[in-house]
């Protein structure tokens, strides 16, 4: 039932598929089913690329894609990605080899200054945000295959997760599946390292955001964890529970793009970024909305814990 | 300046593309830009076929991506464009090959009756127009390359067109262009063949339109062409003078999928085709209105016709 899609193999360069047989399961890896892991990259760490080199799904069902700006910040990224991908690939056992790794530069403008306090500022969001649509629009629609049965999206500083982030993701078996994205920091009240949440992104609709929404202009947004715009939307981000089940589940309206699962078919059928207001949303945020527009159903693992770099 | 993409050749499974050296000029041929033909089929029409291999546009720069519905219809069309690929393909001649063809078989629910009577009916447009938006989305995100310049929507009952269709559309160098769409036929009065209008979805916004649209419930669609809900807005169609510049352009609203031109980068952004009521709007009039909210504009050529099938 699960078998791998192409009916024909490619041959004169003709390309056969048959998307009914093009499963998203629980048994991925079993399965044999392909996924993209796609990366928007200003700043390449190390500790991104070896926490990548160390997921346990098999690299030979694993493609890469990456989207770097046309900044100075971005010129650095590529040099440095550049090099990790060459050496990655010229491995002399195939098994580390990825079955595919697409670069692209962007073409959008894309903000000068990625210091947080810079780009974390309420004003440049609308901005910020629309400009990183643009950039994960354009690496998916030009990376997603026909055999392409889940795409993770794992940004570019997320720098610790479990080894078998794939598998726990897919084991859901959900057209969207969040993981919640933390920060480690050293508390200086306490003097050792402690954990905080970081992404507000992966949230749940409350009535006052419905309200806020409604009586906003038409091209007004709502950027979730800010103080100025008081949503009250319960955060993913408080719902971590260290003692929980780590597959305790819960239904998100809308996301973040830290460490977020996607079926293949959900973005095949359409959902994508909005680079412009959706129902006063944009990007990830604007992405779930609009997948859930398209009849799929959005969640999030709040005590799946990924965390983001510390700058 | 407008040298093709790559930076590197694809080298151990790794590729490189530069976004911003990636054009889509009105000189497309010669500066050797990637085209894109996408076709939904749910019949396959010998005319079609032969008229689309007499393109002038050469056949080394163009990907060919169809997707064939699960229906009886489907199965048929299937194994007549499965033969005619196989054919093209096996040319000695390598300039008479495609550099790319690829077929998908769709997943999602088709209407079972095809015929034109009751395909049009206004009661089943809303759920038929909904399953194409999926088919169009499942073929585009699938086939759209980092190298495609132009993507080329041509509908599989669209049997003659000038052979030069490509070059004509991409020399006027916009974001959107769509064809005229008329149909042949015999005019029983006069005893002998006319011309008339075929494709009503290529239209600019109206008043009416506009006060129709937002006295509607949020999940309700207007589907131009039909008296049942009288839009009053200008149709290409009825634009066409038989005496006039083929050249003139005219600003659109909505697109018909017949035979319309975009350029690669408005999909990249985002642009797609709504399956769920966008401002009012689905399939490829709503991916007209989602391609204005990202910035570009659309264009007919009311003097430029293509002709559609007659049953
Ligand atoms: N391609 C591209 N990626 C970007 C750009 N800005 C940020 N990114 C990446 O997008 C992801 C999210 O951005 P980031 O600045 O970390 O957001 P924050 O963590 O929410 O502040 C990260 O993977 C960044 O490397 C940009 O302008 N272009
Ligand atoms: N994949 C797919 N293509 C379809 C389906 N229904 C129609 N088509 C194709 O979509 C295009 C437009 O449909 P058509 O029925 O001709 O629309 P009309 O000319 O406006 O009545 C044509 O190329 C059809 O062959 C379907 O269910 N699935
Ligand atoms: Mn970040
Ligand atoms: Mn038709």
């Amino acid at each position: 039932k699960h078998s791998l899609i192409p009916r024909n193999l490619p041959n004169d360069h003709i390309s056969h598929y048959d998307l009914n047989r093009l499963a998203s399961t629980p048994m991925a890896a079993y399965n044999k089913e392909r996924i993209l892991i796609l990366t928007p990259m200003s700043r390449f760490y190390d500790e991104y690329w070896n926490n990548l080199l160390k997921l346990t799904y098999p690299k030979q069902l694993t493609e890469l894609g990456f989207i770097v700006p046309r900044t100075a910040d971005g010129d650095i990224a590529l040099k440095k990605l550049e090099k990790a991908v060459k050496q990655v690939q010229s491995s002399k056992n195939k098994e580390n080899r990825y079955t595919k790794i697409t670069i692209l530069r962007q073409d959008s403008d894309s903000l000068e200054s990625q210091l947080e306090k810079d780009r974390h500022a309420l004003s440049v969001q609308k901005l910020r945000r629309s400009n990183m649509a643009l950039a994960r629009n354009s690496l998916l629609f030009t990376t997603i295959g026909p055999y392409t049965s889940w795409v993770l999206w794992l940004d570019s500083d997320i720098v610790e997760t479990p080894p078998t982030l794939v598998q726990d993701l897919v084991s859901h078996d959900k057209p969207i599946i969040s993981s919640n994205c933390y920060q480690r920091y050293f508390d200086t009240e306490k003097k050792e390292m402690s954990i905080r949440p970081y992404d507000f992104n992966n949230w749940v609709e409350s009535q006052e955001g419905l309200n806020i929404a409604s009586n906003m202009a038409e091209d007004e947004i709502i950027v979730e964890g800010y103080s100025e715009i008081a949503t009250y939307r319960p955060l993913m981000a408080h719902f971590y529970d260290p003692n929980g089940d780590i597959n305790t589940e819960m239904a998100l309206d809308g996301v973040g793009g830290s460490a977020v699962m996607v079926k293949a078919d959900v973005h095949r059928d359409g959902a994508m970024f909005p680079s412009f207001p959706f129902y006063h949303l944009i990007e990830t945020e604007g992405f779930a909305k609009m997948a859930k527009r398209l009849g799929y159903e959005v969640f999030g693992l709040p005590n799946y814990l990924v965390f983001h770099y510390n700058e």
